[in-house]
């Protein structure tokens, strides 16, 4: 494990191909600030530029994941500063921030090592997989804060466990039981805490194992895109760009080359020398 | 309990915060008239405009819920006028009264009472929240009668059981046992015919409990608007503005107030007084 | 049974109101080539065609359903001749397939008797419902090729199995085990392998039994139709223009008479005829 980040708040660990992005306030439960969401959004950027890095795992230090925003302004806390630009609204920090994991060239797995609330929760939307404590709890308190939810979980939320519980869950403010996120599909499985990174860190590698990173970047932005999409005939259009564009490279050929040889591929491209763009 | 509903078709009670929406033709099954569509409309109208009410009911009087369109008038039945604005296909009635529910500003639970059947069940596809009684069946009986589904259910059922199910049950014109309706997660619990509304009323009274109206109001709306969202983009756009407008409210001075001093929330912000746009 | 088909490689036949349609390359594990991907097309042009067909089911000669792309061409198998209108990205064979699926106006009911491969999975994504052998494995390897997926799956997986559960098996390049795929809900039963065919055939013909071929044909459209759509209002305006063009019908006539008089209806209309369009 190296650690590579300089903000103390945020910090970016190293485990072989698998980048760990930690929460790192434990004295104030990781409570998410401004500047959290900006690092945030820069360690995206070096994990997806990064070609050594196949997959990122999103976790906590201390026993919290994060306590939501830092209540620190107390009745102030909510209240925005007018958009220099606009004059009006600015754009919400915690939908920076899952617009940016929403767009992450590597698969994101979120290890929820203790409770998450507000944003602590909303954040964990755009992650692929949700790992969790069985001493975890959810949070979605916004309702009882007099706000509305944010971090784009009104989307994501939905497509998530339904709109039925979407709904109980925000508009009641509900906050929920390890067990009943998993019984509702949030969470993917429960571990006791101390194997939450462990385990996480393993189902990552295996995500990762024995594919092409940028068949891997591709795939991942197809299906998150095609979420939201109209119909399958604009999924036919990007595909067949990408069949096209990717059946023709290198890694296509490894790729049926090495599976009739029965051997293990070793894919050429790299990410980092640019994507095709299937959405034009 | 005070009735205030002057339509005997349809009656409006109150039971503290929570209003009672009942069908009340038990000697037709509750089958459902062009006439109960408009009052319906009205009542939500007025459930939304009264502060008083946190949320709303949808019930049966007798041992039915709904027992779809009123069939007195034979193989006519769904034979409409055409509408005289266009001289085409008048506005569904069923889809005119779900779309209503769908913008209610009250959270909605649909207390099942007993068996439901064509509009009977498509009509509660846009409450929050299904609880039914072990007794009820659901009768998705439109391709059986040479009609379509309606009441918007083609959008809003394959989105509560997934398209697989919706698919089977609608074209099939298949009748569902209330077990069935659990497995597949088109109701959330069952429970004893003479416990269904009282259940539904500790649900509601559970779902507003604590969270301020207005924040509860605009969850929903995003919640629900943002189902048929193409990308997260749109719920960010909305979403900024909702957590911009609201954290400088009186309601989340309270709600972060009343956090830290580890009181209840008095919310001072009222529905009626009007809601921000947060889709322009 | 009456086999009608002429091209080897896919078959169909008839048994009954059921049309079966086989992958017929028993030797070469009923791999996909463009010629199937053709002749599938033509097939549902046939279904649809004919009103004595009532519904489709889809399985395999042989002990797999499809073994995927037919790789004999090897690294080169993926390397697509430039579309001649454009010279560009041909369109995805795979996704011709499944739009002609989605847009069938017959239920389709996928029988997948044993292993299915890349196309030979994602081919079965617009299919109503899957049933599957016990012995059935899913192999979504596309990322293990280099490639990307494709038959439109990237819109259809997700709404199928949810985003997390369709990202984790498509990033990951995972082969899914029968009992897995039942579990998240991409096949809704097992039986044993000599039962699939037998299975689907039974729940094919309980799939239309009853019911009016256009109300299940428009029915099938509209759910399929407003999977996609931005929200209930698209539903509102279609079915609007449904229930008023079939309540006038001598079908809905029927329907309703046949209720009432307590006996099974017969209902006149025919899909040859002539579909009305409801997606003006």
């Amino acid at each position: 494990m190296t650690q590579t980040g300089t903000d103390d708040a945020v910090v970016l660990e190293r485990h072989g191909e698998i980048a760990v992005v930690r929460f790192n306030r434990p004295d104030r439960l990781n409570a998410f600030t401004d500047e959290m969401c900006y690092r945030l959004i820069e360690i995206f950027d070096e994990t997806d530029a990064d070609d050594d890095v196949r997959a990122v795992v999103l976790t906590g230090t201390g026993r919290a994941f994060c306590a939501g925003a830092d209540l620190a302004a107390g009745g102030d806390t909510f209240a925005l500063d007018d958009d220099p630009a606009t004059g009006g609204a600015p754009a919400d920090t915690g939908g920076q921030v899952t617009l940016r994991i929403y767009r992450s060239l590597k698969p994101v797995i979120a290890a929820i090592n203790g409770p998450a609330a507000g944003v602590g929760v909303t954040m964990t939307l755009p992650a692929d997989i949700r790992i969790a404590s069985e001493a975890a709890k959810f949070a979605f308190v916004f309702t009882r804060r007099g706000i509305v939810p944010e971090a784009c979980s009104t989307w994501f939320l939905p497509r998530a466990v339904g709109i039925s519980t979407a709904v109980e869950w925000t508009v009641g403010g509900k906050t929920v039981s390890a067990t009943e996120a998993l019984e509702r599909g949030l969470v993917r499985e429960l571990v006791p805490t101390d194997q939450v990174l462990d385990r996480a860190l393993g189902v990552a590698r295996e995500l990762v194992s024995g594919t092409s990173p940028v068949s891997a970047a591709l795939t991942r932005q197809l299906m998150w895109r095609m979420l939201g999409a109209s119909g399958p005939e604009v999924a036919h259009k990007a595909e067949s760009i990408g069949v096209y564009v990717r059946g023709a490279s290198d890694d296509a050929r490894e790729g049926v080359d090495s599976f009739l040889e029965k051997r293990d591929a070793k894919f050429p491209n790299r990410v980092s020398e640019g994507l095709p763009d299937l959405f034009e």
